[in-house]
């Protein structure tokens, strides 16, 4: 890898030669993939890559670190739609908004970047077999990803992930262990198989390369605006490793001169699970909390990634914002009925957030946002009914339907 | 619309302007949009084509009944993914095997293409109400396509839609209507409603736009493709509409030149639902039937576009085929493990009848074969998970999972 020049410890500092089966420093600490900017700023410029008619992730392999060798993976990961929705930022009261919706991925969610990655390494490192702990949506993307590159997998979620996740792991193959308890106990289970199997591990906290792959969410936001930079990115956090990848897509942008300034990040929780903005609020280092909230895929009481995501945030001069169950599932209404965009609850978090910061009047009408959702409502059926409602239900009977209009209070237009 | 002449009836060949609110025949009849194919040979090529940034379905705006003005809809509909899968060809014993999964489309099915070019041509009637009865796709499909666009819908679906698609409608904002009964009780009701009140009308056998929505899936194929033409095409068939849409769109790339030969069409229905099927197989008209089959979407009883379905298989000297309910699940399974694709159940039938003609010799080694997905797995979960199996469940220890792999008979690799 011509472009990378090694991975360090975010800690201490310890450098490490970039070999695919990387892991965490020594003295525990996670590593950041750094690169040679000054020799991908003489491989990449705006103009070829304008040129270029891969529309996946891999679009950007001058700022991945993969070997010039390898293949992209088979599924179409990545370049999901960025909509711009000026109905709802007017609204929001804010000048533009647009919304990047990564439920538009192969399994459904953002993570199928940090997958396509792992599944990438895996395959330079020569490995069969990848393992890893999720809340869910890591673990389908990992399974569905796998499959189609003919790798077998082995994962470990909470007995908590919902139903779709669980379905599609299983369809895909994989060999899945439910963890009666919180992602903390199933990451210590998953880390003590793969310690005694040798398997591949993607886990994002202890594989570096899997927020290279997250970052390129940002990667393409930004050429999606034609490189003109939003004042806020808005996503929602829970191991940190999403948002810190997606900093880390635009230190990159700026470092080889495709962008001339950063935007500030928006850090959305649950207010019930919320250690990584406590601790910006609190200025202190983060404390477990419990895991309180609807919104699965977050509910991440020991983040994994804290120190990545609170540099992120602190670098940016980021805004921390915690929003209850009940604005979550607002903000899956506002998006569905204004935006025909359907977020799972943590995918939906974001634009919560920024639906309460427009609120509290922290942004607002000269601010541009782009907001990430991050999974499909699909995977979580279960809560979009609850907050949804149920549909009218009557027989084939229009003197019924005429009745049921009127109980319900519907005026035909 | 200089592309286009008029829309002419299938069965009394009586032709009508194609004004945008255009329906069916005064003899009933559904009528067939007629093109005027050395027009669109002077406006469009090959090149042209490949020159073009557009990833949607509106790329192929010559070949659509659209006005020149008409801007596209809002969601970023078509271009999925076509994934060459060589190893399962190898498996099934086929030359080549394509699959289109067109569960990658905003609401998750293929019928994004329809009803995107309902809302396309509403817009130019200049309507702010379009209603629709489905058996769920093409409904969520409609409430995110008009919802993106600011449009209302009301939606009849039958009571047995699964939860996954009805929770979409509903976070769409639609006004759904789950009528007790069949999905011709459906249709009923939601025809009796729009005659009532006027709303402009998504049914995909009333309204002749909607299949040439559709048939931009089989222009992606072929482009996709590079223009070569596979020996087949395997669809999964319900109401007619889709396989008539997708033949549509092969005749027209022949009628401009684009390709050389016409694929045969391979129907694929469920055998506990296969009015259209079997009125092939018996060389008769077609005859209502009940509706057992667990995938949903296809369970028409009474197809409503029979007529351009027949003629679209009878044209292309197609196959059919059909499949029992294990069939279509062990298709979901082969296509997930194989491919790392996750279809519902009508969307993975297509490729349940490419296996079960493969099993019975009808094509073979010589042949090459696309597998359109029409929908994806996350719309039903309950049928995944029965077809898929639960995971295994223990407590966050070691013993535990080594015991639990031991009586499950897995050995760890």
């Amino acid at each position: 890898m011509r472009n990378v020049l090694y991975g360090k410890c975010v800690k201490c500092g310890k450098t490490y030669a970039a070999t695919p089966d990387l892991t965490t420093c020594e003295c525990g600490g996670i590593l950041d993939i750094t690169y040679d900017y000054d020799y991908i700023k003489t491989q990449l410029t705006k103009e070829k890559l304008a040129q270029r008619q891969e529309r996946t992730m891999w679009r950007y392999r001058e700022l991945l670190p993969i070997e010039e060798s390898t293949e992209p993976t088979p599924l179409r990961v990545g370049w999901s739609p960025l909509y711009e929705e000026q109905r709802l930022a007017d609204q929001l009261g804010l000048k533009k908004l647009w919304v990047k919706d990564d439920g538009q991925n192969p399994t459904a969610s953002l993570k199928d970047r940090a997958s396509a990655m792992a599944v990438a390494k895996a395959r330079e490192a020569g490995a069969k077999v990848i393992a890893c702990s999720s809340t869910g949506n890591a673990a389908s993307s990992l399974a569905g990803n796998a499959a189609a590159a003919g790798l077998k997998t082995y994962i470990f979620v909470p007995s908590r992930a919902p139903k779709g996740k669980v379905a599609q792991l299983m369809t895909f193959g994989a060999t899945v262990i439910s963890v009666q308890g919180s992602y903390e106990d199933t990451f210590e289970l998953s880390k003590a198989a793969i310690d005694k199997w040798g398997w591949y591990n993607r886990n994002a906290a202890i594989n570096p390369y899997l927020s290279e792959g997250k970052k390129t969410v940002s990667l393409e936001i930004m050429e999606q605006l034609n490189w003109e930079v939003p004042d806020y990115i808005a996503i929602s956090v829970g191991d940190g490793c999403t948002i810190a990848g997606l900093w880390k897509g635009l230190k990159d942008l700026h470092a080889i001169g495709f962008i001339d300034r950063l935007p500030r990040l928006i850090s959305a929780q649950a207010g019930g699970c919320c250690p990584i903005n406590r601790a910006i609020a609190e200025n202190q280092p983060w404390h477990p909390m419990e895991e309180n909230t609807l919104a699965d895929s977050i509910a991440v009481g020991v983040p994994r990634n804290a120190d990545k995501a609170l540099m992120a945030i602190r670098e940016s001069n980021g805004i921390v914002v915690n929003v209850s169950d009940e604005e979550i599932m607002a903000a899956q209404q506002l998006l569905g009925r204004t935006c025909g965009v359907f977020g799972e609850p943590a995918g939906v978090t974001g634009t919560a957030g920024v639906k309460k910061l427009c609120e509290q009047g922290v942004i607002g009408k000269d601010d541009t946002v782009v907001s990430v959702v991050t999974g499909n409502g699909l995977k979580d059926v279960a809560n979009a009914i609850k907050a949804a409602g149920e549909p009218i239900s009557i027989p084939s009977d229009m003197e019924l339907l005429l009745k049921a209009f009127a109980e319900a209070g519907i005026v035909v237009e």
